[in-house]
């Protein structure tokens, strides 16, 4: 049940709906930008069919539509981003630019963000580097939706980790990867299908085991990169709080279970210790630490390696991060986006009310 | 079969080694403090276990006695160290020290090494990061043992990432995690006690599953983190495949399947595209950010939140990342450290070689 549109199609009306709510020319631009390259790497979740949840945090005033973004702290290498409330569509590639900046003088550049909100999806981000001969990183924190190995309590969001890094004449290498087993979006899929999830995806309410999709619902929680203890969960509950602390506790964000829920109707949190939520990037020039022309050579024999290992049966060959986002982009920019038709309806409503001409 | 003996004779015997094979005395004292470490943080595996392992590496000439450590490479921030094949034992705090000195400086320091062996542990290389109020990030690549996702051949290391974090009346948050489901020594143990792996943990030759915990000497593999695509490996495999490019292509080192084993009688690669095995270094002045105090009010604050989660029926308490590395050194420190019976033969085999008093 899926319609297609052009990505043009889609990047003007999101960027109307910016408009309507009040953002200026380049930041709405912006933030359809960002917000369709979900879209157009396949990670539909995060794409245009968040649209309407992003205009439900600016209508109750969550989202600041004009931020004044600023630099309130900074080093050579380093920079604090006040997103100012605004929408971390824009305020991510700005302070991404930021740390590519620090990087052209100080061979590196690190930036955390307090008083954001979500991002989109955090490789768009880091490829930002790729372009200027860096290696570029993006992380952010997210809705406590996770529960910390031992714990019943969600405490952690699926704190995404991106990591870009040029190559030569193979594709850059573009990990993207939310630090639980299972990214909230699969969960949803699963939902609507009626179907299981795999073992070690989630837990209820009590921490027991479970395969029901729609654990999130009832009090349960998803589970740390690994499931269960004995599968190395610790070392996914590890790399969501590395996450948490760089994104909010380096800015002054809030952090754990204090994170500001990306739905507009979930109440905020008691107690808040910080200002919205928090991202960290990182860019580091590659000339930082040796000529880019031998990195990108090593760079190409590394893929290569890997793309022509022995596989097991069955399973076609080894991928590498990034591939198939960029096959996906390559079809879609071509053959057009198909979004399911709840998302159109909702669209269709937006279209109404704001009085933007839809497609 | 456990014989005890305090910290302060293991050390001494060990330096005596290191000593013996030439190295300086300084040299020879942090080469022995380093690999004490594992020792007393209980990380058995990576102790004074491998001491004999290393001197193998002296003599077919792998190892270095007596290098001369160089930046061959520098920018304000970042830094390449040529470590001239000495002990990664040694090169490690050297590098370490120098990423240390550029965050003073340009707020964060990022040190890649080449030419480098085996450092031991990577949590006190970045814990050294600590007591200048600094993050301290350390990884290694490592003799490859781990299948990527699919792949039937053993293309990574165990490739560990350790990050330690400053708090202030509470420990240090200190993660410091093999990129696989399960290290290497967890293998071993469970041979000892011939029994079998959890599922996900190893692979056969085949690629087929396995719970074998000798598949490694039959050809098997380690596998990444997640164990399975269902159970996301593929994140395991990306997180193991970044800490191999910072390590060793930044740097010019090693990588994937071409890096030197640790086995002195394993044969060494053919065609090796780089100088020995690799490492990556990291330091964050937490004041390059916002003020050291504010800091650890928050790691404070963040650190008893999740000691005081709501937990499973029957799984105590949630675990802060270093909590139980750091009881087990204050124990060890005061009771003594207990080696098996064939590491104490290994040891005393050193002692008749070497001419040097055992403990």
């Amino acid at each position: 049940m899926e319609e297609i549109f052009s990505y043009n199609a889609l990047f003007n009306f999101s960027k109307d709906i910016f408009l309507k709510i009040g953002c200026p020319d380049a930041d709405a631009g912006l933030a359809a930008k960002t917000l369709l390259s979900a879209d157009l790497r396949g990670v539909d979740s995060h794409g245009v069919a968040r649209l309407s949840g992003y205009v439900r945090l600016w209508e109750v005033k969550r989202v600041n539509a004009t931020p004044v973004l600023k630099i309130i702290h900074e080093s050579p290498s380093t920079a604090v981003v006040d997103a100012d409330a605004g929408l971390g569509l824009v305020s991510a590639p700005f302070a991404m630019q930021v740390a590519i900046d620090k990087a052209k003088s100080a061979g590196t550049g690190w930036v955390s963000v307090q008083n954001s909100n979500h991002f989109g999806i955090a490789g768009i981000h880091a490829m930002m580097a790729l372009e200027n001969d860096m290696i570029g990183i993006a992380m952010t924190n997210a809705s406590p939706l996770v529960a910390p190995t031992f714990s019943t309590e969600r405490l952690l969001g699926t704190n995404p980790i991106a990591v870009a890094i040029p190559a030569g004449d193979e594709p850059a290498f573009v990990a993207d990867f939310a630090t639980t087993t299972a990214a909230n979006g699969k969960l949803e899929i699963l939902q609507r299908k009626n179907k299981p999830t795999p073992e070690g995806w989630v837990q209820a309410k009590d921490g027991s085991p479970s395969t029901d999709a729609a654990e999130l619902k009832q009090g349960g929680a998803l589970l740390p990169l690994g499931g269960d203890r004995e599968h190395g969960s610790h070392k996914g509950y590890m790399l969501g709080s590395i996450v948490d602390i760089f994104s909010a506790i380096l800015s002054g964000a809030n952090y754990g279970p204090w994170v500001p829920p990306f739905p507009a109707y979930v109440a905020m949190p008691e107690n808040m210790p910080g200002k919205g939520i928090g991202h960290f990037f990182g860019a580091m020039r590659i000339d930082a630490f040796r000529t880019a022309e031998s990195f990108k050579k090593d760079m190409d024999q590394w893929i290569r390696r890997f793309k022509n290992a022995e596989t097991v049966a069955g399973k076609g060959r080894v991928i590498i991060p990034g591939e198939p986002e960029a096959e996906i982009e390559k079809n879609r920019r071509t053959n057009g986006i198909g979004l399911l038709s709840s998302v159109v309806e909702d669209l269709r409503s937006l279209s109404e009310k704001f009085e933007v001409p839809f497609c």
